[in-house]
């Protein structure tokens, strides 16, 4: 026991917390590199660098052409400082791990070169602005970059190899498509093009080959559709075949096989690296092992003790409570042996990673303050009254007739003033549930709708207040306020959606798979971001917007010649522009539902179609292609279809319900209308510092309940998603197959560990 | 042996056929009923059935509103002839199965109240007519549904009672989905409603609620994206937030969600129908194999003989060659024991769907008529020539140099003159082939590109002879026959797709899942069908198509006044009409890509819109929802995505794996360089008419080949989809769970079936 010292207890947490969070960083186990990499790991440097790349990547809002113009040494200024703290995080990462290792990983050469070519470009850029010549920031487009690579971006990265892996397979069926494209429109030209037909602007129609090919190409996105069929379908009938044919094979057929195969090997590279995950997590706990490991008896099998598995757990998860502690303690060391052997020891990260919500029972304030009042019978029965399901049925019908009166006009007086009883209901209700529930219960951080509930009613009350106030001061009503009012009154609505179990299900559903969802949106970020610095290097300036009130009269063609007459004016499309970052994100997001270019090639040249084209092939699947239904969000609905599913079903992993045995077995368990009704009315109790497998059973008043389904991390989520798939002998030991993976005490071979 | 008469066969071979094909009749077992059935399953009344049905749909095509029309007595006469074939059909069927099994099947119910519907609307139409009252054809509406009912459209029974299964669940991700859809509405009302902002046509932008839902239900559609953001985002910036927000959650997020849920339950419901067709065909094999047992020694297990079994393969396959019968004998008397018992024999469906391509080596005919020539070593010097890869490569380069010269412009001489050299070098080339390959081997069922060649080159040769002799006969040019050649010049393009080995996969795996696909394609006909005849009668001579040399001034509106000035006229879509079931069908697809209806509420009423959103709700997963991306097509999409992967994927059945092990133990198989080649060299046979297991070892001149990815049916693709999933008991007995699932003679407990 006495060989284990506080650096070993470090070195074992950083091992349990990297398995935990699945971090893979082959830091040096020196004491020195230890702490520093304990300090790398620490929150505030990591949140500190996501402020920073946030600052890098608003800077475009800053430089030129800005929505908020700063001088540029201003905006270079803070580039600079953002560099400055990328290098030296980067710096502190270099002295963690080994140097081999750190020249080794393409990320960190990534990082030095594009800050390299930043610096060099602000260089070259202020010496050209210096001399008053024209220069471009091409570097900003190496901004995202750093997002990716800078910070522990795991999802990002990994989404991005596994597009990457799939490329080949992907490659074959583009091909293939494109054939189809280009011998359909050969085809459209013989077929077509000696007729003499016109487009509706009069010009002539499929005499260009490639014009064709472009035009079939936007048909295959349903963009033109049907404008690019109708001269043919109004010369003959018979050419509706071809075109339907077309759609047929390239829109529908086509691109459905696509999507199987884009899927189908996503998924396959994505199963590869979730099981090379879950290797290294294995790795890493049995790496803690070795550290904290002793011997019981002779020739016995190395174990840990109860005392350092304690230390350990409390260095790595300092926030857990001692009861939770115990819990999983007793999942591990089932047999109450008092020191768990190697495969229990493995399973702690995830064990850590299952979100365990522990209540615990505590009286009704006021029960304290004021007993004999709030335990009188008509005291109980307000609370019997609002915990029967009649109040909720009561308040929703409140909540479907505020819906009627919100569609109807505000200005009539008698509708204005309902607003007041609306709110007056809604505070009620919110203090009756403070009464009958206890307030930190109520507020717990998994009662989503409470919050939601009582922040948008506080919210609304706030600002029907100060725009009644502003109102009676004067007849000034402020826009901003009024809008602020309307929205909090119809997001009040939203509320009736948790009444239905059905669509509770499916919102929580939603909620949970938001973080892997998340990680789809960075990636999109990044391309958006990309394609806007391209965008305004190429359109700025080429299409203007004038305010309604102007009376210029080059508002009638978005202030460029070239568009007069066309559609893109005559919708008044000139606020689509790439002008600023602002509006460029906006224009690409438009881009995304619908890929429409023409007005942007008109204003420069034909060949700017090519960014349009490779913004609908690249957009978020990335390099992946897709040029489909609606292409750029295939493996986003894959993604999303895939964590439905898994999160849809009821099944749970093994060692989730392995968890929620024992805390059925400790009599621990919160029935689950007593969680869902926040009810806890049992007495209040002390967690004890210290106890073993049994002192958890001596407290009534702690109840837990397994968040079942609520993952820690996206990689638990994936975790599960493939769990089915992955071979046993991922789970188990890779230096020793033949050891069993389940049970204690069944290792002999790992003593030489 | 004696017991088994003639009758018995045709009753085993009947519950065999069914088991092979599926068919779930539960005919009677009466000498009299089996031969009604044989009658009522041959393929001419099937054929004759399919053309009458064809001809009923097609006389939407004669009615008014006509595309060619007809007096109103000939198309109801010959729809009373199309309506008595399906009586006697229905009368035929009645026959067949036992009465209370005919009452109690609602698809007989539901062919006795269409004929009669259709009858009573027949004739109140006639009285009408004759009294010149505005009648309306109403019951054309119901003929699509004869289509699913009258014929054994099993698949397509399938897929409507799967969706109709999945709806519930569907359902509440529907309502959540309008109730998003009205939240959103109605804070858009609140917060644009009173800026007096205008649309591009000087309208009230965001005033009307109703309004506002179906603008935001479009734009989930993406039709009307980005116009309906314009006049908000004009006025501020920040009301693109919201227009995205929407976008996101209602169109991505949702309809994934959607996609999801729809996805997830049609293929359980799918999934539970396969499982019961496996159950039901393994019944049905068993009451074959009880006709059939008989008893070989005392206490004994029941057996077939392979006398019984061959007499019984020949009645229900006649077309099957005998060496491929004695192929699957070996297959099931896997130890050569002369008889199979019940395990063994029900795998005789199975067994008989696996397509075996059966080779019988010739030699080239050539070699019969003239030997010395045939043999001589310039001959075969040409052979290997031609059977080089090179020879591949040098016609696939003629190929692209031949795209090229397509691509040119024909008037000039050289090029249209060209055509000839390249038709001539591919005439060559197919001759050439015959001359090395065995033609009957060139020509046989299995090479399609081999057929593809010769009837697009012939083909081509006989068109431009056609129109260089019309050409050189006066100036004419037939502009059909120039239309022809054209296509078929460039269909011969397509040919370079075979040289390149992943192309071809993905080509062939498109074909074989061809089968299923098509049973989508049919449930999309009758849907449009239905559309179409209810669309005609809404919308018929609303919108007028006038041809491009008629000087009306009504042309600039179609005809109709409420179409002055507006987008519909102004884009030219006036032959987008419902004026006949053509431009109907042309139109419905139309808006199957981008669902627009503004011209036709114009000309009628604004809740003309109820139906378009109805089609665009209801398309092909019919009732099945779906608001989606592209949401019509999510079923098929999802289908051909499930079928793809099975296809694509290089798993074989059990059961092909064992049959593939036969053959390769009686050294029978083809080498598959060889099969590709079409390479057989070997000398002919003659097959024998009776042999032993071992009689086909004697046959060094046949040789066998599983079409491994093949199917005879879609049920087969089907059961192959869900092989995995299906428990094993599936497969296994049900009236003796005990039972062993492989080997023979392992079945004690049968003999009492």
């Amino acid at each position: 026991d006495a060989e284990i010292n506080g650096s070993d207890f470090d070195l074992a947490s950083i091992y349990v917390s990297d398995a935990q969070y699945n971090r893979n960083i082959y830091f040096d186990t020196s004491p020195q590199a230890v702490r520093l990499y304990l300090r790398y790991n620490h929150w505030l440097p990591q949140v500190l660098l996501y402020v920073f790349i946030l600052v890098d990547l608003s800077l475009a809002l800053f430089e030129e052409p800005a929505v908020f113009a700063l001088p540029t040494w201003a905006t270079m200024l803070v580039e600079l400082l953002c560099l400055i703290v990328f290098t030296i995080r980067l710096i502190h990462y270099a002295k963690v791990i080994p140097r081999d290792k750190f020249w080794k990983d393409p990320k960190n050469i990534c990082i030095i070169v594009i800050l390299g070519l930043t610096m060099v470009d602000m260089i070259i850029y202020g010496a050209l602005k210096a001399s008053n010549c024209r220069a471009v920031r091409w570097s900003r487009v190496l901004r995202p970059l750093l997002l990716v690579n800078v910070t522990e971006g795991r999802q990002l990265r990994r989404a991005f190899r596994s597009i990457r892996n799939a490329l080949p397979q992907i490659f074959y069926v583009f091909l293939l498509f494109m054939f189809s494209l280009l011998i359909f429109s050969l085809m459209a030209l013989k077929l077509l093009g000696k007729r003499g037909l016109k487009t509706i602007d009069g010009a002539p129609y499929f005499t260009n080959y490639l014009e064709i090919v472009f035009d079939l190409y936007v048909l295959v996105t349903t963009a033109n559709s049907p404008d690019v069929m109708m001269p043919a379908y109004n010369a003959s009938t018979g050419f509706a075949i071809f075109f339907i044919l077309y759609i047929l094979i390239n829109t529908y057929i086509f691109m459905s096989v696509f999507l199987a195969v884009v899927y189908n090997n996503y998924k396959k590279y994505l199963k590869e690296e979730v099981r090379q995950l879950v290797r290294a997590k294995r790795h890493k706990m049995v790496r803690a092992f070795a550290v904290l490991q002793e011997q019981r008896e002779e020739g016995g099998e190395p174990v840990v003790s109860q005392a350092n598995w304690n230390q350990l757990v409390r260095l790595v998860q300092p926030d857990l409570s001692n009861a939770h502690r115990e819990l999983l303690w007793s999942v591990s060391d089932d047999t109450n042996q008092g020191c768990i052997g190697k495969v229990a020891f493995v399973q702690l990260a995830d064990l850590l990673n299952i979100e365990v919500i522990t209540l615990k029972s505590r009286p009704h304030p006021l029960q304290g303050v004021c007993p004999a009042f709030y335990l009188s019978a008509p005291s109980r029965l307000l609370c019997q009254l609002v915990q029967h399901r009649a109040f909720v049925i009561v308040y929703d019908l409140i909540i479907l007739v505020n819906a009627v009166f919100i569609g109807l006009d505000e200005e009539n007086p008698l509708i204005s003033n309902s607003e007041w009883v609306f709110l007056a209901l809604y505070l009620l209700e919110i203090l009756l549930k403070l009464y009958v529930f206890e307030p930190r219960a109520f507020f717990s951080r998994h009662s989503f709708w409470n919050w939601f509930d009582t922040i948008i009613v506080v919210a609304a009350l706030i600002a029907t207040i100060i725009n009644s106030a502003m109102k009676s001061s004067g007849d000034y009503t402020s826009r901003q306020i009024l809008d602020i009012v309307f929205i909090l009154r119809v997001l009040r609505l939203i509320r009736v959606v948790d009444s239905i179990k059905r669509f509770r299900t499916i919102i929580n559903t939603l909620i949970r798979i938001g973080p892997a969802i998340l990680t789809f949106g960075q990636l999109i970020i990044v391309v958006y971001y990309i394609f806007a610095m391209v965008g305004m290097e190429i359109f700025k300036g080429k299409v203007k917007f004038y305010e309604a009130d102007s009376s210029d009269p080059a508002k009638a063609y978005c202030g460029n010649p070239s568009l007069k007459g066309t559609p893109f004016a005559q919708l008044n499309y000139c606020k689509n522009n790439f002008n600023d970052v602002v509006s460029s994100f906006v224009l690409l997001v438009e881009l995304t539902v619908v890929n429409q270019c023409s007005g942007f090639t008109l204003v420069t040249h034909v060949s700017a179609r090519i960014y349009f084209v490779l913004f609908h092939i690249v957009v978020p699947p990335f390099i992946t292609i897709i040029v489909t239904i609606r292409p750029q969000l295939h493996i986003f609905v894959a993604f999303v279809l895939e964590a439905f599913f898994v999160e849809y079903s009821v099944e749970k992993s093994d060692l989730q319900t392995s968890l929620e045995k024992k805390i059925e077995e400790l009599e621990l368990a919160v029935a689950q209308e007593k969680l869902e009704d926040n009810l806890v009315n049992a007495m209040e109790t002390i967690d004890s510092d210290q106890g073993t497998g049994q002192s958890a059973n001596s407290k009534p008043g702690l109840m837990f309940k397994i968040a079942s389904k609520r993952y820690r991390t996206v990689d638990a989520l994936l975790q599960r998603m493939f769990e089915a798939d992955l071979d046993p002998e991922d789970f188990a030991e890779t230096d020793d197959p033949a050891a069993p993976t389940s049970g204690n005490f069944s290792n002999p071979a790992f003593s030489s560990a």
